[in-house]
Order: C-alpha cells, then structure tokens, then sequence
C-alpha cells in the first residue's frame, strides 16, 4: 500500500523536479520546503502527492517557473505582490517575508497577493513568523468546491486559514484549517478506502446531505465549517468568503467561483475577474502590543492550562492546536514518511519523464 | 409574551440610565448607541435584555463609570488600550477609533484591549471602519462557557469575531458570529419555550451530547463550531483560542477560565492571570491595498455573483453575511423593538430604582 521514504531522499528528488522544470537553485530549495512540510506534519494530500499537479500546471504553461515575483503597491505596514504566475510554493515565503519585513518597522505586516498558484501547507507560511517573536497568519483561495449555506452551487475553495504564535518553554501553538467540516484530503483517503463519509461533510447535487465520499466527482459539493445552518454552516461560509475576499479582491487575484482550478485539465473560468490564485499574509510583532518576554510566558500558562483541562471520559488529553503535526513531524523526520503506492508510481514516472533520478525507498 | 417599544424611546431610557450610574452624557450616549445596536439588528441577547446585568457589575464595583481609556503601549501600527474596568460598551469604540487612525498613516491599525468588560455585539466596532473606506476587525474573549474538543471544562467564551468589508452600490458584508455552534441567546430563546437544542450545540457535564436547553446550568458546556471531532469542532476550538490569545494576551486582559463573568453574583475567578477582559480591533485602509473605488466595484461583482448562486431546493436565495441583520435593522427602526416581558419587567424595576422614568411602550 505505501513505502517509506527518507526525508533527504524526497527532498533531493523534488528539488530535481523543480530544477528540471526551470526553477533557479534557491526557489526548488525553497519550493520544495514548502512542499515536504506538509508530508512531515502528516498533510500527505498537500505534499509529494501534488508535485506531478504542479508539473502538469507548469506543462499547461500556467506556472511561470522563472517569475518576476514584485510588489506592486505598498503603505508602511501593506504591500500586493504580484506573483508573475510563479509556483505558489516560491511566492508565498517571499510574501510571508515582505510581512516580516514590515512588522520589524510598522509593527505588523499585512501582504495581499495575486497571480500565484497553490501554496502548500498554510501553516509553512505562518510559522516563518515564529522565529521573530512574531504571530503569523497566512490564508489562501482554492479552486470552487464548497457550496455556501442554502446553494448547490461551488463557490468557494477550501480557503485554509493558518495562525502561528511563539510560545516560551512551550512549543509555539500552530491552527491551520480548511474553512471546511473536512478538508478535501479526508475525503480522498475515503475514497481509496471505498469508505463511506459522515454526514456534514459533502451534500449531493440537489443539496442533499450525502455520505458519499465521491460527490465531489457527481456534481456535489463540500460543505461549510458547520455542515448546516442549524449547526453554523452560514458560518463557515462566512469564514471561507473573508479569506476569498482578503486574499483576491483585496489583491486582485481572481475570487469566488472563478479561482483557477488545479488540475491542468480543467479548462480556466470564462471572464476571471482577477489574475491567478490569491493568499493574504501577516505578521504582528509581539513587542508592538507587549514584551515578548511577558507574553511567551502567559503563553506558556495558556497552553499549560488548556493541556491540563478536564478530558472527556475515553480521551487522554485536550491537544492544543499544532500538537498533533508537531508529534508527526518528529516521527517522520527519523522514520521516514510514507508514500501510497499510486503516488509512488506517478512520480516514478515523472521522474522517467523529465530524466531525473527517482527517490529510493528506505530499506524495510 | 412582548411589547414593542420605538427605538427612540429605547434610546432616552438607556442613556438615563448610564447617565445615573455616574457615565458622561457622551460616554451615556455612545454605550447606548453600541448597546441598542444590538435589539437593531436582531441579536436580542445582546442589547436592552442586558442593561440590568450591566448596572449589576457597577453596582459590585466590577465596571467604573469614568474611566481613564487610554494608551499604554504602541508602535505605529498597534496599540495596547487600557480600559480601566470602564463599561466594554464605550471602551471598545475608543480602541476601534484608535485602530482607525493608526490605519489613516500606517496602512493598517490594531489593538487589543486590557482590563475591559463585555462590549455588546462584535459588528457595531467592526462597522465603525466602513466609512472610512476600511476593512473592519473586532473579536472579544468572554466568560468560559464553551468546552475544548475531548473536553469536559469550561475552557473559553463564546469569542466572536466580526468582520466588515465595504461594498460599492451593494450594501456591505458583516459577518459577525460566535465561534461556537450556536450562541448562547439561541440557548436562552429555547429555554424560554421549553424547547430542545439540537444535537450538537451542547454537552451535558459528562461529555456526552445533549439536547437539554438548559445543560448549562448543569455543568454542561457549549460546543466550539464543529461540535464533534468529525465535523471540524478542533476548528471551532482553535478559532475560539486565537480570539482569547489575540484579546487578552496579547494585551495583559485575563484569559481562557480565567475571564471575568458576566453575571455579577458569580465570584471572581482566582489567581487572575491579567485584568478584566480583552479584545481585539483591526482596520485596514482599503487603499493601503489597490483603489477603494476598485476594490468596491470588485466586491459588488463578488457579492452579486454569490447572491446569485443556484439556491437549494426549498430556498429561495444565498444570503450574504449582514444581509438578515441589514433587513431586520430596517423593520426594527420603523415598526419599533419587540421586548419580552421578562426583560420589561427587569428594566421597569431598574428605572423605579435608578429614579429614571421607565420606556413606554408603541400604542397597539
């Protein structure tokens, strides 16, 4: 079913790719960062898997793999980057950075983003800020799967939302979400299973609550953070339309139903009101507000207290956002991540394909 | 059951009565403005039905009538607001109008607030920015009702978050919404009825969920948005968490069970890790980002198409988030304020008491 793979190993054969495709020496470093984060923090649907997507997008001649990433309007704690089409991967740490950057002046970064592709994990993005005693936050539009509360109709992606802040002795807390009950990947695993979804997470074509795991292929929808409205569905929408709004219309990237799909196959929207997909980032420096001092140690009560709440009779412990990918990290890093065998053929044959090396599997 | 009541006469009685608790005229009539706000809209737990509880902390020493707002900390984008216990509902328009000015040179304005009290609905701060052609933010922490994901303890408040965007010829969107399944005045509405909660919105003091209406004063504990595991409630859980994180530690406010209650005869909690509560205020100058005139010919298009999206059978159309407040605003405004006799009967008991004449309610 799936081999393992060493981190190194991955990592050699994804820079390859990147590198075959055009990218300079540093972006296929940093792209492939991006990339292989996800398959650290155990986000397998956003990692390896997607590296033949992007090729086929580069192949489609819709990622520019020399781009002339630059910002093209800015106000002492603002800027819009225009991504010249780049790989999302490549184009977001740069404008996670430009945030960075005018924290450290301004106090806080705010940086919307067009013409870019996907971008990873959201999470990657937000926790650049960390290391600067900084909170990050990162969201991005996606291809129209969801359908908002009381429609049939796809409207918006899953429209991720990452927020990253420094802890002290504690480990930093990390939320990364899709703005969805279940993130498309759930569904996916499903799939290869044969598995039946919970209802809340997909409705069928005519809006009806489906346990079927591929309604997404019948003409079905994802459902809103909240499956329904008696259960807060207008909310969910209501957060995945704020992280279409900050991320296109605010950046002039192309929004709602019209966002760029990312299989190479399906034909581009008619009339995009925007250029390619869009991200919003920012940074907020902690010592703007207070000490970084004083606050990582409240942090540090804050998450020590929540660990410690009361758990539910059958759960061990309360888990504070980041806990789970952070456990997984640590694993993967020394026992290797595992690849499902469909991903591995693909991306044996990319490898043939573009005549670069295939990665090994570690040895059982 | 109710009488409806002009929101003029709304308006006279409840300045009077910040008026005889010792607030300014323009601090008597600014609160009233936040607090009628809410009965405006619809969000009826939230506006004239918690004027006595109000009254209850300044009468415990828990709210000081004049306080001394002011700054304590700042950078060119950010501030740290103290709100020396004043009442929420005038602290938290100072600090908006603090965030609003910071966004006029820096591009963007935040700050969060210390040592505050509840603030009334989350969206009259964050639609102060509209008419500056500014993107406005605005969440508050509040006491612990709600449990975290695998929990059985009160670990955070309802913690909502409220966000308007400007529209051009379109009205604006405002969402504005507790991070939770549902509000605890949807709770409050069923009580009244005898009616039982949907499956999802609370869980009795065992973790175990419930449609008991009334699970709250049995130990039990809202759910965060999401409700359960499989239906995204981490999620809920998490946005719940960023909402206190951002309100209180990052501004000295206190935290997590640690939030002061609102019912002034439930103690203090112990060992208070900051003072009084916190909130959190964003604007972002739409033109720090590309042309307001630009940006709102792009909103109108967005909000267009998704009011157009093909509705469910048995629906008539997609709302956009603010459009039931919006239209419930203008009924409300002509037709008068319905109040419940239990909340006449209490503010009739206030007004005897404070020596004020008490509202007289529409002719039939």
């Amino acid at each position: 079913m799936a081999s393992k793979f060493s981190y190194n190993e991955l990592s050699r054969f994804t820079q390859s790719v990147f590198k075959a495709i055009g990218c300079s020496d540093s972006d296929a470093n940093n792209a492939t960062s991006v990339l292989l984060s996800a398959d650290l923090r155990g986000i397998d649907s956003h990692g390896i898997a997607r590296l033949v997507g992007y090729v086929r997008l580069w192949e489609a001649k819709r990622i520019n793999a020399t781009p002339d990433i630059r910002i093209v309007h800015e106000s002492p704690s603002t800027a819009v980057v225009d991504g010249d089409a780049g790989l999302g991967l490549v184009v977001a740490p740069f404008a996670m950075q430009v945030a960075i950057d005018k924290a450290k002046t301004a106090g806080t970064g705010w940086v919307s983003v067009r013409n870019s592709n996907h971008y990873g994990i959201a999470g990657f993005h937000a926790m650049m800020a960390l290391e600067h005693d900084m909170i990050g936050i990162s969201m991005t539009n996606a291809s129209a799967l969801v359908a908002p509360t009381f429609s049939i109709e796809r409207m918006l992606g899953t429209n991720p939302i990452a927020v990253a802040i420094p802890g002290g002795t504690q480990p930093p807390f990390v939320a990364d979400f899709a703005t969805t009950t279940a993130a498309n990947g759930k569904l996916e695993i499903l799939q290869r299973k044969n598995g039946d979804a919970p209802i809340g997470w997909v409705q069928d074509k005519d809006g009806n609550s489906s346990t079927d795991a591929n309604a997404l292929k019948k003409q079905g929808a994802l459902l809103p953070l909240g499956s329904d409205r008696d259960h807060g569905s207008h909310k969910g929408y209501a957060l995945g339309s704020i992280v279409d709004i900050f991320s296109a219309v605010l950046s002039g990237a192309s929004y709602g139903p019209w966002a760029p799909p990312f299989p190479a196959y399906v034909p581009m929207p008619e009339n995009m009101p925007g250029q390619g997909l869009g991200h919003f980032f920012g940074a907020m420096r902690i010592d703007a507000f207070r000490t970084a001092e004083e606050f990582k140690e409240h942090m540090d009560t804050w998450i020590t207290r929540f660990r410690n709440a009361t758990p539910a009779p059958g759960h061990e412990k309360v888990l504070i956002p980041g806990d789970p990918e952070r456990e997984m990290e640590a694993i993967r890093i020394t026992e290797g991540i595992p690849v499902v065998d469909s991903v591995v053929e693909e991306i044996t044959a990319l490898a043939q394909k573009l005549g670069v090396s295939a990665p090994k599997a570690m040895a059982h």
